[in-house]
């Protein structure tokens, strides 16, 4: 007899394969390849690796410049496939039966996975009606179900809004379970709690390369947190999880991260046309966003997502029943001229159900 | 208070760095890098990913590779970081607490990590004094436990040897529960236990880009068994688990599986060739091998591993307390050139003994 895990049965299986599109703006990536300088140097890089050996100094390399980078110590770093592991393993760390993890609605869809799937119970906080996060009553929700981890998106995915990194402090101080703070957007907005970290030993922050440095390919994420939690986390990871094609890249891509600032200042600036734009159609309810995406509202949300499609432009669509997000759609940003035809579709349809 | 899972202090931590050696054979690597046709090709295809976008359907592309090759359906493939992942999730799928996971030993050392790590209490079965496994005492242990899951390592490392396949065949139709058979190092023996997976559906079979196909960086392996099976394990890998570099370059080597034909070959020569000339010298213990590596055993193991470190020389040398291994060092198959030269080195490090 074949005696599964309790429970695996009930947990989801994911297929990742999508459509294509013309206009692919429906999974928070850069529409851009690797700046051309970085190109040349990551296949250069590729090109002298030993593709027989194991793993070895290519991941304490990368660590190290993280650390110099952010002025901590190397063992206050881990790299993981994407944030999204480094958030399933913190997630493993501080799960198992009878945990609880707590974490704001609408936000992250996968950490209600991660947290069945580490075996805990998710207790979901609601945002308010402009997606704000009432910092006063999270705590209090943290507090009363005496929670094992607490979890907080900031900016937020997908509503795009952001907490201060007071509010944030504010949090790490009044609560003394595992705090992970998931900064995947954190380039966007520029104001990180990594420096929080000195301060308080339960607070933990994930970073990814897959979003403002355009590596979503790559699967390369990191941590910070403080020796002792880093320690214990490691030991969710087995030997050899991260690969040498995707550390050497993303070493190079860290070296030259500077290449980047171009483009997530264009971003930027993007995000502000184009909700600037946006606003201007009526019907249309536009949320504030610190990200590379903006999230909006409108009655026929499902239908411009199927015209969009029929453009060969793919947005990010919620199912009816993701808590707090009916009628809403996700719109990455793209280069100046994709937007612009974005733009314009949406203003098309719009204009025909006049 | 930071409520760590229970059990995880207890796991232990990894630093996989290693020393630079001139001549590395002491992790059953291959000691060449791709051949030049099959890099050529590999560099190329890196050239063209889109690095800025998510794994899409390069995944699926190897599995259908895979299950054409194999003539089975692609329900039946999944692929996992090195077939490390592919075992670490086996275990974790049929693991839980009160869960019991049998393997011989000596076998591969991470067994008993990853049924730790899975909370299940692992149950080595001891090996006969030439390393082979008592199939019938093994089945009935297995039935004893009643275990939630059976491992084993075909053919055998860190020993060499060997099960035929009606011997595999055999413990598969006697038990009931999950059977893991580890196809690590299959290529370097030829006997696969693929097509008895139509047959049994406790049976899945694991194997790995690492060893045959030098591949060890890039971390790609995978598992056949019944889609059933698969649907099931699937749960246990989050999305976005593989990244595109690993997956792209593992696609064009398995493309070009025929180019490593010929070191497949000459590994099996090698191997044949320095197994005889090591027999030859006396106080030195060789026990026979179908893999890329050599198991010795004799009374000054632990000053031949030294003597070989200060002439540059890595091999396997395994701690007093590995049950089974005393005095046992394991020699992975180089080139003739570097075969030459271990075999030297142990000529003249056994001479001085005299």
């Amino acid at each position: 007899m074949m005696n599964y895990r309790k429970d695996l049965e009930n947990m989801p299986s994911y297929d990742g394969t999508e459509k294509y599109y013309r206009i692919k703006i429906n999974a928070n990536e850069s529409t851009m390849n690797l700046p051309p300088l970085v190109e040349e140097r990551v296949l250069t890089r590729l090109s002298r690796i030993a593709f027989n050996r194991y793993p070895n100094e290519e991941y304490s390399a990368l660590v190290e410049q993280i650390a110099r980078n952010f002025s901590v110590s190397e063992s206050q770093i881990l790299l993981g496939g994407g944030s999204s592991e480094i958030i399933e393993k913190v997630f493993f760390a501080f799960g198992g039966a009878g945990k609880k993890v707590v974490f704001p609605q609408p936000s992250f869809s996968m950490y209600k996975i991660y947290a069945k799937a580490a075996e805990s119970e998710p207790v979901p906080f609601d945002l308010d009606e402009k997606f704000d996060l009432d910092t006063d009553k999270f705590i209090k929700k943290i507090r009363d179900v005496k929670a094992d981890l607490a979890v907080v998106c900031n900016p937020n995915n997908p509503t795009g809004n952001f907490l201060s990194v007071d509010r944030v402090e504010e949090i790490a101080k009044s609560i003394d379970c595992a705090f992970l703070l998931d900064e995947a957007y954190i380039e966007f907005y520029g104001k990180s709690g990594v420096n929080l970290v000195a301060k308080y030993p339960n607070l933990i922050v994930a970073r990814t390369f897959s979003k403002a440095y355009g590596l979503a390919s790559a699967r390369v994420g990191y941590m910070i947190a403080q020796p002792e939690v880093t320690r214990m986390i490691d030991k969710t990871f087995m030997p050899y999880h991260m690969n040498v094609l995707s550390l050497a890249t993303a070493d190079i891509v860290y070296q030259m991260r500077d290449e980047f600032v171009p483009r997530i200042q264009m971003t930027i600036a993007e995000r502000q046309r184009m909700s600037g734009r946006l606003q201007a159609i009526p019907g249309i309810e536009i949320f504030p966003s610190k990200t590379n995406f903006i999230l909006i509202r409108l009655d026929k949300a499902e239908e411009l997502k199927n015209y969009l499609e029929s453009k060969s432009i793919g947005i990010r669509y919620f199912s009816p029943d993701a808590p707090g997000l009916k009628n809403c759609l996700r719109i990455s940003m793209g280069n100046r001229e994709e937007n612009d035809e974005v733009f314009a579709e949406i203003k098309n349809f719009s204009e025909g159900l006049k």
